[in-house]
């Protein structure tokens, strides 16, 4: 391979990164590539959130393609605008390289944000590209609107409130553990693991209707269903009693955490960048909120109920409650 | 030092970020920390833009403090803004950490973007916080707004406009060889260009009075006034002549180049991160934009005068023409 010759400089990645934006039709009021991104501003209220994830800590370039990372990436910083109920609208991206990068992965990473981003929504207007003295970290910004200026926080959870999940818990986390045992057999029989942790969702049209619907407090997990509850039940000043039997784990989850050796519950309890948003709302919504997201084909799931702050964070197994705590990724944990 | 029992996990951080902001009075609409910043959509344009800045590339924790860093990183990014002749209103940043953070390293890396924001414009309103495979990497996002909805490109220069440039160019690469070179005396000699390197400013005051006075193209200098007048005559499809003798030096800069054995010439050209305004006006306007500037503190000069596209980037050193090329910082290069 004549690697030295397709070696891209800062210029030649602004030049590919126009003209993508250019195909994609992208709202930009100056080409891009200038100091700046300039973009109409949308009426109401803006979104603001920026995700960074690093070589070696998110991802593993051995089981990752650049495609992958750029998806990843994308996913994680859009499923935050899901996560207030929110549009996504325009993404920046920084990259560092650890080496001067080959045309063909910025042409993967860029392609891998670009496909995010037209299946969930944003266009890429802008970013920065330098070296980095490791390896491979991308800074992904995105900027949404408020659906009818309304935005779901984490504080606004009542007791007795039903705590709902949308799709399936643990299908990132049970790929992980997938592809760290490379074994070329496993990873067979369950791609849609590997793929859900490889390629992950994020649910940004289920979001902005449980944002219409009036959820009371909304996140998404990327962190493990337990941190993103204890959030919101700090925030809210409330409790939480989770029921263990109806957590959403898939037959495939609970087939490959057998073959695993692995004990499913943690999984659905701890398991990060699933993307899928945990929110609460009145009981007596719940049934008619859980009707309307399924007609967009998503599942939705009663997971457990909000209590009052004496009681902590509970989880419910057979008739016996205990603490849920110690699960989940903390960064720097 | 017990550094463990103050180390920093992700929610100590964002509680330090909550306080900070709350003390600020920034105009956020749901407390820091939730999943996105909320804050009101200004009227107009937004303006975009993403810098990342990483250890053992853009600095060295040797040398700077993580106050100096926070800054620097905060500069860099409101410096695209004044670019444009925009005004920052929102920062976002993302923190990647080698290790667990001290408390001591998070509230000084808040306290120079802190700082740098109440500066130069901008609030803090949300961020990222992750562990890095290498050291600590900076990754600030600023949105601004446009004044007066006009924004100032690089692709507006004219043949025969004035090329303008604000303050004095190679003072913070002056400030960095001196660093580089471990000499204690000469850093006594010369604090203002260490400072210069140090804790930089970005001209977003001058950007925005630019703007309205319909300078035609602007750039702020942050990887060498070559590299950026090469940006401005591709894409405005034109040439250039500067005149070496009329590149702002101080004497602090040339004293500093004489002690260092350096070319203070080659500073000027190609010495990255002064954050000042290169810019492109009428020849008519030249004269009363510089008195505008000036009366704002800030010194303006004219270093030179934009040509045919033929003509390429030319300097002029006493009557002789030479290309300017292979100057200034190319990531990657």
């Amino acid at each position: 391979m004549d690697s030295e010759e397709k070696s891209l400089n800062e210029s030649q990645i602004i030049k590919i990164a126009r003209e993508l934006a250019s195909k994609e039709g992208v709202p930009l009021r100056v080409p891009l590539g200038d100091d700046a991104a300039v973009v109409d501003s949308p009426k109401g209220l803006l979104l603001l959130t920026t995700d960074m994830i690093c070589e070696g800590v998110h991802f593993d370039l051995r089981d990752h393609s650049y495609y992958q990372v750029g998806w990843k990436g994308a996913v994680a910083a859009v499923s935050d605008i899901a996560a207030m109920g929110g549009e996504p609208l325009y993404c920046l991206v920084a990259m560092g390289f650890g080496s001067s990068p080959q045309e063909d992965e910025v042409l993967e990473l860029f392609s891998g944000i670009q496909d995010a981003l037209r299946r969930f929504g944003g266009s890429l207007v802008g970013g920065d590209t330098t070296r980095s003295s490791s390896g491979l970290s991308l800074g992904v910004t995105v900027v949404g609107s408020a659906v009818g200026s309304r935005t779901v926080t984490r504080s606004g959870a009542r007791i007795r409130d039903i705590i709902g999940v949308t799709g399936v818990l643990g299908r990132s986390v049970a790929g992980l553990f997938l592809l760290q045992r490379e074994d070329e057999d496993l990873l067979r029989r369950f791609p849609g693991l590997v793929k859900a942790h490889l390629v992950p969702y994020a649910r940004v049209g289920e979001g902005m209707i449980l944002a219409r619907l009036g959820v009371t407090a909304m996140e998404d997990i990327s962190d493990g269903l337990t941190v993103e509850l204890s959030h919101i039940c700090e925030e809210s000043r409330c409790g939480c009693l989770i029921d263990a039997d109806r957590l959403p784990l898939s037959a495939e989850v609970r087939t490959a955490a057998v073959a695993l050796g692995e004990d499913p519950l943690e999984w659905a309890l701890g398991g990060g960048e699933d993307f899928e948003l945990v929110f609460t709302c009145g009981e007596s919504e719940f049934e008619s909120i859980r009707g309307r997201i399924e007609e967009s084909g998503t599942e939705v799931t009663a997971v457990g109920e909000i209590m009052e702050p004496e009681r902590g964070l509970k989880l419910l197994e057979g008739n016996k409650e205990r603490e849920i705590a110690g699960y989940g990724y903390e960064h720097f944990g």
